[in-house]
């Protein structure tokens, strides 16, 4: 069994290590970066997205958005154009869940496989190979695969069809985002109003108002401490893909439309960079406060 | 010992009789409810919310807001006409936190202590005497009044000065919410884009989007059971409260306003009195999708 892999980014890479690490044997390609470490490990470099599509059994890509998917897998020189008959792609960059089945449809056109499969928990779970997998395809197709997927991530769940798995993740990233916005909004009033933070936090974390972000984001806050984590930049380009896929297919989504605003003057303010959990920064300036100034 | 409650609603009856049960003599008033049930459980009744403070060491009051607070307490025949100097009033009542600091320096002035102390938990833990209490006021007061708030909560907590507990409450209800809206803006999405529910719920409920409101709501949206638990109506007071505090201060709340026009749309539409896990049938109706007919 060879699996070749397309896109060595911060993401791609420390996967592509875990599975060298698990006994498969690879063969990798990334139009920008460098493979001297991996084939350093016993990987073998490949020179296109085609060559590397020709050399195997099954393909993971790990890009940054639709484009690059597109490009990679049908464009010019593309992985369609090297895969053989009977082979899996496994896309498992976020992305437009239409462009998820477009490329599913034109690859079942040559006989060839399609899951999508994003992920969910950043540069750290990729390298702990404990990532949250969210897959969309054939039952069959996800048997097959669910050995490799196991070897990136600690949670592999089949969600549907294929798509399935990139609507998965935007719902996950529409919720992220908005609790991220609604502790924010909570927390500045409350310093604003003078009450210690710390205080708020131990009364309303055990209740109805507690939440996976809180408990990650508000020490974060307490402590100024926006380092990625997961990049607004990131998440701007979820939220887009969030809202382009619920307007065509008739959603409005009004708070994810104010919560994708807010990104966006934080970008303005050069924070593209910085961890999400500085949206409460946005509110800090909004009314002239420091939430982490009001630390005990 | 002799505690005097006002305010015997669907809220302040089982907190009084918790304190009954445990041992406490009580002295109960209600401007409209009858009190005939806590009266044959020993409790003495009273004419006037001036009677109640009158015979009474520590006086808790239990009303719909900030209006119904300042009448019962300031107002004419009100409690400050009858309580003695060195007693504590405790308005265990979700109001806005400026009311709080008015009436506790009207008192004050009297030499009368005060506390404000808002819960979370709505009736069953009212009724389990398992609510978290959320106190403003000082040590020395906080200290004295403990054992009685412990008769009613199990949990309760000190946050800061007079006014700080409603502030508490206040961001715990904005988080609440977003949260809920989130939710039904990522399930709604996801329920049009042709996955179930229920495979979302079971994908991500252990990631980063996990949440309290989404282990207790999505189960209740999947089942189209809107029972209140916590209305509409009482969130839309609670986010009033929560907007005017802020924009006072000089906190713009742009999502925390946002969600408030989904609740009075959800008004308009007849749902004042369905549990704010409702706000997903606003989504529904905007999207003309029904979420709980994806179900398995």
């Amino acid at each position: 069994m060879i699996v070749g892999f397309i896109g060595l980014g911060i993401m791609g890479r420390p996967m592509a290590k875990n599975l060298i690490n698990a006994g498969y044997k690879l063969v990798v390609y990334d139009k920008y970066a460098r493979v001297d470490d991996l084939t350093a490990l016993g990987a073998e470099g490949a020179a296109s997205c085609k060559e590397t599509a020709a050399r195997s059994d099954v393909l993971i890509t790990m890009l940054p958005n639709s484009p690059h998917v597109k490009e990679a897998i049908l464009g010019p020189g593309g992985v369609i154009e090297g895969i053989r008959p009977g082979s899996t792609v496994i896309d498992m960059s976020s992305i437009a869940p239409a462009v998820s089945q477009e490329v599913a449809l034109a690859l079942k056109a040559r006989g060839v496989n399609f899951l999508d499969a994003p992920v969910s928990g950043g540069e750290p779970k990729a390298v702990d190979a404990t990532l949250a997998i969210m897959v969309g395809g054939e039952q069959g197709v996800f048997d097959s695969a669910r050995p490799i997927l196991e070897k990136m991530g600690s949670s592999v769940v089949l969600v549907g069809d294929v798509g399935a798995g990139n609507v998965t993740k935007l719902a996950n990233q529409v919720i992220v985002a908005l609790n991220i916005a609604a502790v924010s909004e909570a927390f500045t009033l409350a310093v604003k109003a003078g009450v210690k933070p710390q205080a708020v936090f131990d009364a309303i974390k055990g209740g109805l108002a507690g939440s996976t972000v809180m408990n990650a984001k508000v020490p974060m806050i307490l402590d100024g401490n926006f380092k990625p984590g997961f990049r607004i930049e990131l998440h701007i380009k979820d939220l887009q893909n969030a809202l382009d896929t619920a307007h065509a297919l008739g959603v409005p989504l009004p708070l994810t439309a104010g919560v994708m605003e807010i990104l966006q003057a934080l970008k303005v303010d050069g924070e593209a960079a910085s961890d999400h959990g500085a949206i409460v920064r946005h509110y800090e300036k909004l009314s002239k406060t420091e939430v982490r100034k009001a630390r005990p």
